[in-house]
């Protein structure tokens, strides 16, 4: 069974602690690859990466584009996630099973996480193969952006059956 | 299948913004009761409560204990988290599916969450029928405190099977 090892792409984060919060959610499941776009309060963050704690070396290898586009270039399928309802032509998973079996079809998946007060565009999410909303236990419940992260990278981590003892 | 309702006891929190994002996590995954033992920067907390945005109810109602002794006494089952080893005569467990059965048994469980700088103290850990530690990519990798509380919540949650469209 292949690994996942998908690249998590923040754009427009807002608050530099949640980048950082970010990156330590990814670390403890192991993740690494983080890229961002257009962070609002600039780069290089201090902030951020004090915030990712022993995860500080993810903040200082993420990747941070200008824009969206060039962000996902290499990406042979992109994922973008949503908590509210679209009315676009997109087709929208909200079972993490299926998105596991989809993610190890491709070589090079980037999963996308909108800013923390709007979520991703329309604009944005046009780019993506599909959305993907993590259940709650309401719809349209609105997700800590380092709570999200959590929860998929978590996830991810559980379809790697890795084993950690 | 019996809901899983499990009260959150977080002991001896340090940082209100953990209080506030913690009851953000839990109201995410249909959680309402939070207990809190004596949280370092004293109650009520305007902070706790700014940050649960939303969830700022479940800050309002937390019940507040001077001891776990205290906080503990009305629950049948109380499992303490911990991500260190532990050289105790305590079981400890980190399969989900197993920790969801346990629970089940139980009409009113607690789940214990230690400090942000030293996880629960043996102390703590000795009143505790067992140990759950959440699956991370390696041992001893710390998890942020909201970040538990939102990988324990979305998994109890899955375990309730309850239908968010």
């Amino acid at each position: 069974m292949k690994k996942i090892n998908s690249t998590i792409i923040l754009v427009r984060p807002q608050l530099s602690e949640n980048i950082g919060m970010t990156a330590r959610a990814m670390d403890n499941f192991g993740f690494s690859k983080l890229s961002i776009v257009s962070p609002r309060d600039g780069w290089p963050s201090k902030k951020a990466e004090r915030s990712a704690k022993n995860a500080n070396k993810i903040i200082n290898k993420a990747k941070i584009y200008d824009s969206l586009d060039d962000a996902i270039s290499k990406h042979d399928l992109v994922i973008a996630t949503s908590n509210r309802k679209r009315f676009l032509t997109k087709k929208t998973y909200n079972n993490f099973n299926i998105l596991k079996n989809k993610i190890r079809n491709f070589k090079n998946t980037a999963i996308l996480f909108g800013p923390e007060n709007s979520g991703l565009s329309n604009q944005d999410i046009r780019l993506a193969n599909f959305l993907f909303t993590i259940p709650t236990y309401k719809t349209n419940k609105s997700l800590n952006l380092s709570h999200a992260v959590s929860v998929m990278s978590y996830e991810l981590f559980q379809a790697n059956n890795i084993s950690f003892k």
